[in-house]
């Protein structure tokens, strides 16, 4: 069998990477649950008909099929059809819908797993990678101040990672609808998808195609195209977007009651984490269907890699008839952010095995010593591996040093001590198994910010 | 939109029951971590070249293909088709092989994800399960001791979970074949269709299936179905074998150093785990083509259910033609234990939500306070949510309640000392956020056994 290559767009990491996935991980796990989050999975796969709810995501659908089905179903596609989940927003609301009367609301959920997006292969984009998203849901109503608290989750949450700090922008759907009605512009979506694209194409070319595309004036248009400049951290955004829509004689009370939101906003997030969320109206993405409050969020220093956590505020999660579920939620991309800490080797792990310990072996005869010692060190919750072999103990030491184990321990033969290693600094001493802690920095594996 | 319902074969738990899953795997990945396995995880697709490399495995294949393929496509199914891995040690060959460059042999991983069947759906059996599997993986040769130390890590794994005592079956492959050969049946993988049987249909039909499909004489055919009757751990059985293998005429080098092998097996893991471990030389399972050990694990008590943990030595796990990698590994069918225990109330978790402690909210104008409280408690590590809405402190308490959550926080007002209240024995006291600790059993949630 020759040698595999990797698949494009599906990342794996060897064992030493695959430690800082798992360390992020963990960590966004641990901040979750400290805040209640209660963790859910669901499965990998939902019915067509679920996937394809809001029509314009079905490009990038997996669907799937048994090999062995009849020939006649293989090329079929109906509702039924299973195909693998492209985020974890469809399920998420299936399975508040399907377990309502089973959950007390609102419902606080941390959810981290894979999902898959059909892109084409030459896109060069993720076709599998985690998502970590926290949604707090009610039933039939949600108060506004999940909206202040979910991104200080996310925040403290990213904030315990040993990456680069994170800006997150915030916007308000009322603020944009209600200024865009206020200056005259009733098709909001258009306008959105114009402002949305001022990073691509700049300002000039916004503002033409607000006048193409929504039927704005060259006023109207520098009006959108001006409160997509507002950004700040606390009330002064709110006096500059009154005095803009006062130069073009809007008033709204939709724009009214979303500055409020936005600036209560900033303000009590600056006095929890000063400089981390930031008023910024360019923020279009997403405005289309969330109803208040949207964010992004951008590593400073990396923000060409684009948004790494999103999210908003949505008046209708789910709803069964009976019952609407709004809510307020935020996803990171995980796997995107791993993926640059890797690649650009912003952060390393300690080592590439768990074990902080390598028992040596003096001979195979008494290979049951060094199981003992191990065994004797892990009751304490030491990782700790034997050797696999009783080769030359220069060879065994050169066996922890290639993966980065810290220590090497000689079990005593004929009654004599066990003794010790530090392989980085030569260091020997005798030691107890039953006794011995290694330094607490070396029990496991770190993962920190690599210098530089 | 209509309740959606459960797809059959695809389980997912409420919160309750995913801290019971999610403290399984826990587990697991600790004890694995401190017998220093190195986590890894593939990617969840393979192509259909590599997952039909073992034919007979087809038939459980999800296939995928992008929604938006070409027509001509859709139907198409080539080597490069993307389907499910159906289990872990697929994906772990081919991880193997394509770093095996940058990869230190032996290679000590566990890798625990889920796994895919595509079992028609009328079976009633899960398409969509975890597993958790170790594999020691050697470049060119494996010592025998790692088939001594690895079912140990298994049972010390499952006797760390609060359930039943495990027994785990072992036998060896030299011992099967260098028997039947020894009696002069030379077409072994008969033989071991047939012994498969002996559960299912009885010693009185798997010896005349020996004789119809393996082409055994009855004094043959009994001496195989006499061998599977023998079972111990000690010595004795390999003098059981002995005895039974004169007594039909039969010598075997291979069956000499099989015994030896399957006796110190079970002494070595009888010294460490007293009665875990038991030769028992019905199992024929996977005898194909494991080539040392073979392991199967059943929970005491929950026979029926079959078996939870399997796996065994092998040869060949993967090979370039440069380099051959032996191999010993062993399974865990993580979601069908956790089905069980849920199923039957086997087990149970303490409360639904991470959150040990509420903190009510005596008016919104005041939630900052409580956020405050909440802030401080977390900073020490104690998981906290806030009250959704300042209600009257006996609705705050009955939210608490409903998800198990032992203690409310009450913020003191106007100069007032902050109280907790313990919910369950009613008991309320001052306490200051910055010092105050719930008891250690109160800290996050725990899952037990439960009576009866």
């Amino acid at each position: 069998m020759a040698r595999p290559t990797p698949l494009s767009g599906f990342p794996e990491w060897l064992p030493a990477g695959r430690i800082v996935e798992q360390h992020v991980l963990d960590t966004l796990r641990r901040t979750f649950e400290l805040h209640g989050f209660a963790g859910i999975e669901t499965r990998a796969v939902e019915p067509l008909s679920e996937l394809l709810r809001k029509g314009e995501t079905s490009k990038e659908v997996y669907v799937l099929r048994r090999l062995q089905a009849e020939a006649d179903d293989a090329a079929a596609v109906d509702d039924n059809t299973l195909g693998l989940h492209f985020d974890l927003t469809v399920p998420f609301a299936r399975y508040v819908l399907e377990n309502a009367g089973q959950l007390s609301f609102p419902f606080r959920r941390y959810q981290i797993q894979k999902v898959w997006r059909g892109e084409r292969p030459q896109d060069g984009r993720f076709r599998e990678f985690y998502q970590a998203d926290i949604d707090v849901v009610g039933a039939g109503e949600l108060p506004y101040h999940v909206e202040v608290e979910l991104p200080l989750v996310i925040s403290e949450a990213l904030g315990a990672l040993p990456i680069p700090p994170v800006r997150i922008l915030v916007n308000n759907r009322k603020v944009a609808e209600g200024f865009y009605r206020g200056v005259g512009l009733d098709d909001v979506e258009a306008v959105l998808r114009s402002i949305d694209k001022l990073d691509k194409i700049g300002p000039a070319k916004v503002a033409a195609l607000l006048q193409e595309e929504a039927g704005a004036t060259p006023d109207q248009a520098a009006a959108c195209v001006a409160l997509a400049g507002i950004s700040g951290s606390d009330a002064r955004v709110a006096e500059q977007v009154v005095r803009l829509a006062k130069q073009h004689g809007a008033h709204s009370d939709l724009l009214d009651s979303g500055l409020a939101e936005l600036v209560a906003l900033v303000e009590e997030a600056a006095a929890v984490a000063p400089g981390v969320l930031v008023a910024d109206l360019r923020i279009a993405r997403g405005l289309d269907y969330y109803t208040g409050s949207v964010y992004e969020t951008v590593l400073v220093g990396h923000e060409a890699l684009g948004s790494i956590c999103s999210g908003g505020r949505y008046d209708e999660l789910a709803s069964d008839g009976a019952n609407t579920f709004p809510g307020v939620g935020l996803s990171i991309g995980v796997s995107r952010l791993v993926s640059r800490l890797l690649g650009e080797h912003l952060v390393g792990a300690s080592r590439s095995v768990p074990s902080a310990v390598l028992v040596a072996v003096t001979s195979e005869q008494t290979r049951s010593a060094s199981v003992r010692a191990a065994a004797a060190l892990r009751a304490r919750g030491i990782p700790v591996e034997v050797a696999p072999s009783a080769a030359k103990f220069g060879k065994q030491i050169r066996h922890a040093d290639r993966r980065g184990i810290p220590f090497v321990w000689f079990p005593g033969v004929d009654g004599a001590s066990d003794e010790v290693k530090d392989i980085r600094s030569g260091e020997q001493a005798t030691a107890d198994a039953s006794a011995w802690e290694p330094p607490s920095a070396d029990r496991w594996p770190t993962v920190t910010a690599t210098e530089g």
